[in-house]
């Protein structure tokens, strides 16, 4: 039982609270996180500002994977969702369930990169939850975060503004996250380490907006890929999306490895990517100031908006010819995040 | 397959949307969560107010006990721990992991119970995500709930507030929810059935607040009993705790069920009863306050505080002994909420 999670760690007694202090506590290390009370007290958004709150659980497997793990993964997440509705993002809370006999060295690497790349970010965790499920009820570990950021007045983004006549933009190559993950699941070797491209955009989207105020449209093409975030957003806006293949950046291992695996990069996910919708006139703007920025040097436009009345999503191919972009559908990609 | 969570799910694609739409959506419906963006963009906090926030994981087993569910039981739970601090519980995120192949209509039945106590609270889930793991990686359901509260300017309540001669009172009788799942879990029979004292508290200590401005501690005592939550207050505040065993409630039928089950009251947990700290002058106030309101009906006061260098708990019991009462050590009472 040495260096392993035991049942007695989420029973709410002394084990619990001595694993809180010297994993949790000490890494995540606040002002607000040691308050030590039910809740976390916490200065509230600046006045007339709104706010903004995200939530998803993090299931992936495996645990650890090329360009990060699930705790890092669990804070760029979050971040990324209170981030692309133009809110500054100001405070994590992270639930986590462990499971009996998981080993204690793996939580404690998960929680100090969890940590870091809060501390990196500059948006701690300030409020926790620890449970343990026997064997065989879990899978390691489950980390569940929630973030909540401040929305400036007058700042309105959101999946239903897009307008026939956008410009559809990506920050970088598609495809990597996933990739990266199921290569790992099937030890798969390609001549290049396919790495995921976990991060938190924060800091990419502040800079965008501070050079293209009147963006309309942000989301993290994460589980169902570029393809299925970019339905979404033509149903919610109630426009068609047309997109020039030739356009759309995907590394060529990234190619190679959705070759062999039977993929379409379109459909896998990704941990570090933006797509954004913009008037025709910003959309020059707003490619320079991606590419200005360390991540979205490969930022690029790769379409525009459409009157539809189906709200289709359509790609031109490389052969002059056009498919349909459907949603996804099946299970392909099982514990992605 | 029919009726069932699949993989599909969770993969992120058209499956998992209409899951979201027709099951989750409809239950919590609500303008915020209508907004189907990234994240959820919410009113603030009244201007200088402070934010509160805190999370929960629920991994309760079996899912459905007397008295509630995992449902019923992950809105409560955020919301006692947001408002013991004194704040107006204003939001929920609820991230859910589901293992393949749970009944779609035992999701059904728990979001439904969910949807009922948010509503009911006056809190609503704004924002969700949703997992799925393969078959023997879960136990059915777990929940992550993590709530947002305002705090009203110049409001201060906190487990390090204690004073010596400060009098501990508690909201009712201590024991029913853990000794209620665990009849279930064990399939005993008493006569009287046990029921599950799983209840949203924000009522009743808005009741109180409002009668006892001046309420020093107040704390839900959760996993590991009330004897585990005075031995935290205790150790916050750097005081001793004396406890009268006489004057604390347990119902007849919870004594008799901990008596065979070889359980300590005062470490069985509860989900809807609260410990309130207070000055002495106040003492009285605070115990009509709690008895007018019907979820104090049964309150009392329990003992008082007192100076110990060693910050310990303990208790007077019915033959005029003392005995320490520790922190809960071990693992007695895995998986209860
Ligand atoms: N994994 C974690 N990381 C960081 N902080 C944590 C973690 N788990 C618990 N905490 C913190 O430890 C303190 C105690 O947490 P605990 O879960 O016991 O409180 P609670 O929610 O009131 O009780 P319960 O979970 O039994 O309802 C809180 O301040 C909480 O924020
Ligand atoms: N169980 C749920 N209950 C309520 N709303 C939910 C639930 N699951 C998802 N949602 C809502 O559905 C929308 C889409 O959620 P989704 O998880 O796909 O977004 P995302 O977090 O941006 O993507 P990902 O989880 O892949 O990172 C969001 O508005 C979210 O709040
Ligand atoms: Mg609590
Ligand atoms: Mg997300
Ligand atoms: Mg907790
Ligand atoms: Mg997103
Ligand atoms: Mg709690
Ligand atoms: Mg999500």
């Amino acid at each position: 039982k040495q260096g392993r999670v035991d049942m007695g760690h989420g029973a709410g007694g002394r084990a619990m609270a001595q694993l809180i202090d010297e994993v949790f506590a000490r890494a995540f290390a606040n002002e607000w996180l040691g308050q030590g009370n039910d809740a976390a007290v916490l200065p509230a958004p600046a006045a007339g500002e709104r706010l903004v709150m995200a939530t998803d659980a993090h299931v992936v497997s495996p645990l650890f994977f090329p360009g990060g793990d699930i705790g890092c993964l669990s804070v760029h997440g979050t971040i990324n969702d209170v981030a692309v509705m133009g809110a500054r993002p100001l405070y994590l809370a992270a639930s986590f369930i462990l499971e009996e006999g998981f080993a204690l060295a793996d939580l404690v690497r998960i929680v100090n990169s969890m940590a870091a790349a809060a501390r990196e970010a500059g948006v701690p965790v300030v409020t926790g939850d620890t449970k343990v499920v026997e064997a065989g009820k879990g899978d390691g570990v489950f980390i569940s975060t929630t973030g909540v950021g401040a929305l400036p007045a007058g700042r309105d983004i959101g999946g239903a503004n897009a307008r026939a006549g956008d410009v559809v933009i990506v920050s970088g190559s598609i495809g990597d996250h996933g990739t990266a993950i199921l290569s790992q699941r099937e030890s798969l070797a390609f001549d290049t380490e396919i790495v995921s491209d976990t991060a938190a955009l924060h800091g990419l989207i502040a800079h965008l907006l501070e050079l293209v105020p009147g963006v309309r449209v942000m989301r993290d093409p994460t589980r169902g890929g570029l393809a299925t975030t970019l339905n979404e957003i033509a149903v919610q806006s109630g426009v068609g999306i047309s997109l020039e293949e030739a356009a759309i950046p995907v590394h060529p291992q990234v190619e190679a490895a959705c070759e062999f695996l039977g993929l379409d990069p379109l459909y896998v996910a990704n941990e570090g990517k933006l797509v954004v919708i913009c008037a025709a006139a910003d959309a020059d703007a707003a490619v320079s100031a991606l590419r200005a920025h360390p991540l979205g040097t490969e930022a690029a436009r790769i379409g525009e908006v459409i009157d539809d009345p189906n709200h289709f999503v359509q790609i031109r191919t490389g052969f002059g010819g056009r498919r349909m972009v459907d949603w996804l559908s099946g299970e392909q990609l099982p514990r992605i995040c």
